[in-house]
């Protein structure tokens, strides 16, 4: 007699996302998983006997659809305060340089990541990560960025991992000290990309690190910093990704991927040249509306160039204090579809196959046999309505290997 | 020996919003009530006593902001169905014609919310109503206008009141009769608007009705169809508003202040004239980010002007299934920010005060003793937080009239 499944649910309708396009619907679905994995994704009518044999633990949803888990591909959660009080400046009417002047900006979350001990930064950064996770994000990235010297780095880092621990959600780390020039290296950027060359083989060797990032943009590093940044990378096996033409083209998204990146995050400037590059490399193009959303801008990504050239598309929440302070990969779905028009597929594929693919992650993203058996069961009767309702609660549970999560 | 609270709550700061600007903030503070009013709103250190002997339950906040409860002055939250498949089909490229054609558009509505009964349309109904008192409103204005014929316009006014008596929610109802000609009285709008005046001192007779609405637009009635209904209302006795100018400038907002309106709502195209008809009527603006947002509108309110005829201006999450999905008033509140560039504490002073007065509520909105004892306690260190963050859940506990509801 074969082993029992460790759990089985029945009466929801799958979104597996296999194929190319479509939601891979499958009404009155049934879902079972054991050691972590899912073992069957399919008709109910097709299960291969009695719910009750099959499993261990039998659960009757009563309708709603399950989706693969969420996976957020783009955050910097872990940060010192936050920015509430920049972002009421702005809308009084501050500009830039006058929030500058009264410490506001990157350089405002700096100083309070750190000043903030591993047990504070934990305490602060937890319940965002567990927004996320209650709106059905199963797996996070997490970089650095906000420490920008090398006890605040590995602090971000550190906290970065014990999340994970602590909720049960997979994360992975990236280190992105090439985020910004810290004040004590004003004018000093080569300098500072020295430092932060030197960190990352210590940081990697302490396990803190499973990707590389970094700023690449008129006011963040040159295309020559990022390539030593990437050299430093490539040295260590590690991934790289890049903040890719967010403001302008800097010819980011090719330089990432030459390096055969992950992705290249951003991309709202990105030119032709750029999108074949990330075509050819099998580079993903993340997009993040939050910012977009948040900062008013108006310079769409050539999402009809990623279409044609099949580059694959990402959704990510960019969490972060100052340009995009979104608890939600739902809500940024909702926003790709509002201000990029994608179509709700699209962003549902965004938020996890496409983002797993981002993370370099083949094992999840899709409901199929044989993957990790992280899914969210979602109280809705329409796919489609993950990416139409604005705020509400529509998650009914949310399992990540197999174990219920919330 | 006076008579002892019912409740106290010190240790949290508090946004009174007393006064005509800022948030009315106290640090420190302390909010006692008793028999459903607030008895005490103000510094910790000036109770009139120790909080034991003060009140019969006492809770320390351990910090965290205390802003008055939000006020939703513009829902349309009970309906059948839900339109994320249109949504879909929109972003997949389909025109409106193409919608309509295949029975899309507001008709569906009418459609599902007609093959309703009234327990499943207050099934489908109580979760959105839920969702948007768990973001922290205690005051729902609820509206008819997808039965668009006597016994569904009463069905969808009879839910209302009883998702206010289910939650503990204030529900303030709204006829809105004049919402749209239905199928069986096309090319007829006269005929229709009889009938909802027909229709109108029925339902007010059987204590559905506390005000009129209509929805005045090139795509629905006219100036003079609109008259007939506010017509009908003041025999009545009722207050009146209206759906104005947010697709072309019909003159809605000074139609509607001419009657002494208590507000007008979208108003992105409200001239000067309507403006300055508004400001002498004392008639309220209400702004509906979650349609702008969704519809990808570009025209905004007449803003400054506003502000500088003194109108004042609420916020709302026009909450429908076609044109503003959204279960969130802190969510409008961003967006209003993000969108119409208000600032956090205009969005805060729009979801209660403002929305209070949008409703002829004066005995709420603010954190003032001898009003209701509706407050939010919240999860943050700055009140301008409730407008920066999207998605995740920043509410401790949520009071309307004293008692706790979540
Ligand atoms: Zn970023
Ligand atoms: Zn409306």
């Amino acid at each position: 007699m074969p082993e029992l499944w460790d759990g089985l649910v029945v009466g929801a309708s799958l979104a597996t996302l296999e194929g190319d396009a479509g939601w891979g619907a499958i009404e009155d679905g049934a879902l079972g998983w054991r050691d972590g994995r899912i073992v069957f994704a399919g008709r109910r009518a097709d299960l291969p006997g009695e719910p009750e044999r099959l499993a261990d633990a039998v659960v009757e949803a009563g309708g709603g659809w399950i989706t693969p888990g969420l996976v957020d591909c783009h955050t910097h959660l872990v940060f010192g305060g936050h920015r509430a009080a920049e972002f009421e400046q702005r809308l009084q009417g501050a500009s830039y340089e006058e929030i500058a002047r009264s410490g506001g900006g990157i350089v405002s979350t700096v100083r309070a990541t750190r000043a903030a001990d591993e047990e504070s930064l934990f305490a602060q950064s937890l319940p965002r990560a567990r927004a996320l996770l209650a709106d059905g994000a199963t797996t996070l990235e997490i970089k650095s960025g906000y420490g920008l010297d090398l006890d605040g780095e590995r602090r971000m880092l550190r906290v970065a991992r014990r999340i994970g621990q602590s909720l049960g959600v997979d994360v992975r780390t990236t280190f992105l000290g090439a985020h910004a020039v810290p004040p004590e290296f004003a004018g000093r950027a080569e300098a500072y990309i020295d430092a932060v060359c030197q960190w990352l083989p210590r940081l990697h060797g302490e396990g803190l690190v499973d990707a590389v990032d970094a700023f690449a943009e008129r006011i963040g590093f040159t295309p020559a910093q990022t390539r030593r940044v990437f050299e430093a990378a490539r040295a260590l096996g590690l991934p790289v990704k890049l903040h890719a033409d967010q403001l302008s083209d800097g010819g980011g998204a090719a330089l990432v991927a030459e390096y055969g990146g992950l992705s290249a995050d951003h991309v709202e400037y990105t030119s032709s040249a750029g999108v074949a590059a990330m075509a050819r490399a099998g580079t993903v193009a993340v997009l993040l509306p939050g910012a977009f959303h948040v900062l008013g801008e108006t310079r769409l990504p050539p999402l009809a160039e990623f279409r044609a050239q099949g580059v694959p598309m990402a959704v990510a929440t960019d969490c972060n204090p100052g340009t995009s302070p979104l608890l939600s990969l739902r809500q940024a779905m909702q926003l790709a579809c509002t201000h990029f028009r994608l179509t709700p597929e699209e962003a549902l594929r965004g938020a996890t196959v496409h983002a797993a693919r981002a993370l370099g992650l083949h094992d999840r993203g899709i409901l199929r046999p044989g993957l990790r058996a992280d899914f969210v069961h979602w109280d809705v009767s329409h796919p489609a309505e993950l990416a139409y309702w604005l705020g509400g609660n529509l998650v009914r549970s949310v399992h990540a290997g197999g174990q219920r999560l919330c």
